[in-house]
């Protein structure tokens, strides 16, 4: 652990225990450099990854203080059942359908949304690189590199796995419309109807709803709200059932917002490895942590390809472009063939487009940016949240991404608050839509990756009125 | 029948009989508008037809004359089978990757490619709709008009069915990841594992793929070279084995280049709506059609909803763009929301770009243009197989689309030639990739959508030296 971070838990605990109050103004840099001994960058960044944390907020020209209510609604407890459950036929998308063409008839606040405000995406930038790659555009690229994808695409995708010290050879990489496709196209490599899928419970609708339309059959695992998924409970669901697959998001996972830790995706790799089980893991935001960097993927401890890696530029850069990829380990044949008969190719002008952007530079300087916005908006919603939410709401406050997840009081029906809300304007994504058993009947996913304006508040207000 | 259409008929049948040979002087136009009396006008458009159709050629400065072997290569015959085959699994798709990934493994005339040239196709323009489109995009586009699609460009496809005669309502059209998305969408969308399809023999490869890897059955139905499916058969075969859905190519149909009379068409269409099972209708070559005007789709000649028709613009105006579409019919919903849950949506800068052309005009003059290319393209390539291939070769000559489909003499093998051909560099799509059972051992197709020179004519001559 880094001094600052040593400095940052210090302080962080003297909030835990009491010593410090909501509001309480923070000593000065200064004064904190001066008391612990330490350099005042030092205690910059400790004050920096605390406001990161939402634990403190900065006021112009007064200082840092302890964040407002930031003690008032507790976290998530784990899990309460450690047993997963039997394979089961799934009969949630039409729900889910229901629930999302409801969010989708009207204009309103974005809570429900799966997707951060795209006025946070450099679409100017990427404007000017359609344009200039599409005009300069050799006509037979547009039959070249069918299925696999662009070769600068997947050039510059393999570098950024390099950078993050993974090993994947360009030609592992298959370009894809979106992670969904992705996705898609990794189930359907490695299972057929009737087999068993392993997923986390709580989990995103859509791998729930793409399980049910390949007619397969999922056991749902329990999922710590900050570690992810329980990987005992994992293990015994393997040797029970044989599963053909696993699919999981092992960074800032949907709903959650949970984050594997280093260790847990080691031994997740190793088990998947020795029962030989495809893991098609879903990192869709893994760019999006506010954390020093970024977190491995489970792919990062793979050696023997058994890791189906996923992701896309649609919720980091290029929303809309429909550019995805996966590394799929072992499976890039399969993968690369069942491309050709699914769709053929993925759109030459945006990935011409992305693979410009990437070799000019420039993206690093945006993720930076971008996670620095979405973090800022993560403490200024949960600011709100923690005022006006009633006692018994227990909240993340994921390190990652911009989905909150929320248990409301017991009582609550999110299915029914759902409509109400939307009534009023307010989307929100209930609970009941990430489960394959229409559990978590009093929770709500909630988007912060809209910026934070008095309407929101509002809005956040509104919510929390109905809920009681 | 207009005037010059029964003047060119009458021409063509003194061809036919001997009175004119290959190589003839055709008088020149004013000596037959005087000698049948009719304007110049009607004598030249008669010579454009016969031209069109290969009957005749013009030299410059030297007025018109017979086509050279013109008379010497038979057309293809009727199918010899008029019973179709019992349901069965297949198992060709693994043959259809080798030829596939051995033609596109080395630089070669691409005699077994799928695509035209991608030189006949308006790159530059289209760039500039891109370019300006995308400088101009609204952010929220990127998350509107999910699942379907760009509200304007289906506004415009719909515009496009109408002036065809055919009413389709812009919502029940979804924008697809290219032709063979839609297709996908469609059979997945009414099958199951285990369901059985009705499908042409010979069919196109891809069809064969998308049935095997869906885990289900296909009963084959001869398939007539000039008239398309014998729908006596597609009756029998409906009655007997219930299918749960048929996927057919009206259009000139790849790889036979038939296309169905529009009684056939109708009946067609009484017969599944009768049955009530959908019809996947795969016309992505309905534009490029070398007669007068569009032939329709069965889809025109459907009022309850059961043609799924699916068509795209990577054929007749972007390729690469992976910009496709289906209507289909009574199965919009479920198409609406396979589409979200297979690849969410389609790129938003190439919808854009392509709403934006077809908003500007210069489509029909663009599609004019690339008509009279095939057409002539089909010319030059026939004069040259009818030159050098061997006695006892048939070949088609298909009034739209770019693919000839050959019959080699009977002992040809060719996959063998498909083998050397390629050791010569040229690639070509042997028969036995389009069909269930691997039949048509001694067909091939091949492309004449690329311009012909030198080069080609050589291939040509070298490929009917291999022939024998």
């Amino acid at each position: 652990m880094k001094r600052y971070e040593q400095l940052a838990d210090d302080i962080a605990r003297s909030i835990q225990e009491g010593m410090l109050r909501p509001g309480d103004r923070l000593p000065s840099v200064r004064q904190t450099s001066t008391s612990r001994g330490v350099s005042p960058s030092t205690v910059f960044e400790a004050y920096y990854l605390l406001e990161a944390r939402g634990v403190i907020t900065a006021r112009p020209r007064s200082g840092y203080f302890v964040a407002l209510g930031s003690q008032r609604l507790q976290a998530l407890p784990a899990p309460t059942s450690t047993t997963h459950s039997q394979p089961q036929e799934l009969d949630v998308s039409e729900l889910v359908f229901e629930v999302l063409e409801a969010t989708r008839a009207r204009k309103s606040i974005p809570f429900g949304s799966a997707f951060p405000s795209p006025l946070l995406f450099p679409m100017a930038r990427l404007a000017r690189h359609i344009a200039s790659t599409v005009q300069q555009m050799d006509p037979w690229r547009t039959v070249e590199d069918l299925g696999p994808g662009d070769q600068e695409l997947r050039r510059h995708i393999a570098l950024r796995y390099r950078i993050d010290g993974i090993q994947v050879p360009v030609d592992e990489i298959v370009i894809t419309n979106g992670a969904m496709e992705a996705l898609n196209l990794c189930l359907a490599a490695v299972t057929r109807p009737g087999d068993t899928v392993l997923i986390e419970s709580p989990t995103f609708y859509a791998a729930l709803q793409c399980i049910e339309r390949s007619g397969l059959k999922a056991v749902e695992v329990p999922s710590h709200p900050v570690t992810g998924i329980d990987l005992d409970c994992f293990e015994e669901a393997i040797e029970k059932h044989r599963p053909q697959a696993c699919w999981l998001m092992t960074n800032f996972q949907n709903p959650q917002g949970s984050l594997m830790p280093v260790a847990h995706k080691q031994r997740l790799v190793q088990l998947v490895t020795r029962h030989q089980i495809p893991l098609i893991e879903d990192d869709v935001y893994g760019e999006l942590y506010f954390g020093e960097k970024r977190p491995p993927p489970a792919k990062a401890f793979d050696t023997e390809g058994w890791v189906m890696h996923c992701a896309s530029f649609s919720k980091c850069l290029a929303p809309g472009y429909r550019v995805g990829w996966t590394a799929p380990g072992r499976f890039a044949k399969q993968l690369e063939r069942l491309k050709l008969t699914t769709s053929l190719a993925t759109s030459v002008p945006a990935q011409q487009a992305l693979a410009s952007y990437l070799g000019k530079g420039g993206y690093d300087r945006h993720l930076r940016q971008l996670r620095h916005t979405l973090m800022l908006q993560q403490m200024q919603y949960l600011e709100a949240i923690q005022r006006y939410f009633p006692e018994g709401t227990r909240i993340t406050r994921p390190e990652g991404g911009y989905f909150f997840w929320i248990k409301l009081p017991d009582d609550t029906d999110a299915l029914a608050l759902h409509r109400s809300a939307l009534e009023n304007g307010i989307s929100v994504a209930p609970g009941p839509i990430f489960s394959a058993h229409r559990g978590f009947k009093n929770y709500l996913r909630l988007n912060y990756g809209h910026p934070y304006t008095q309407e929101v508040e509002a809005a956040i207000k509104k919510l929390a009125l109905m809920v009681g």
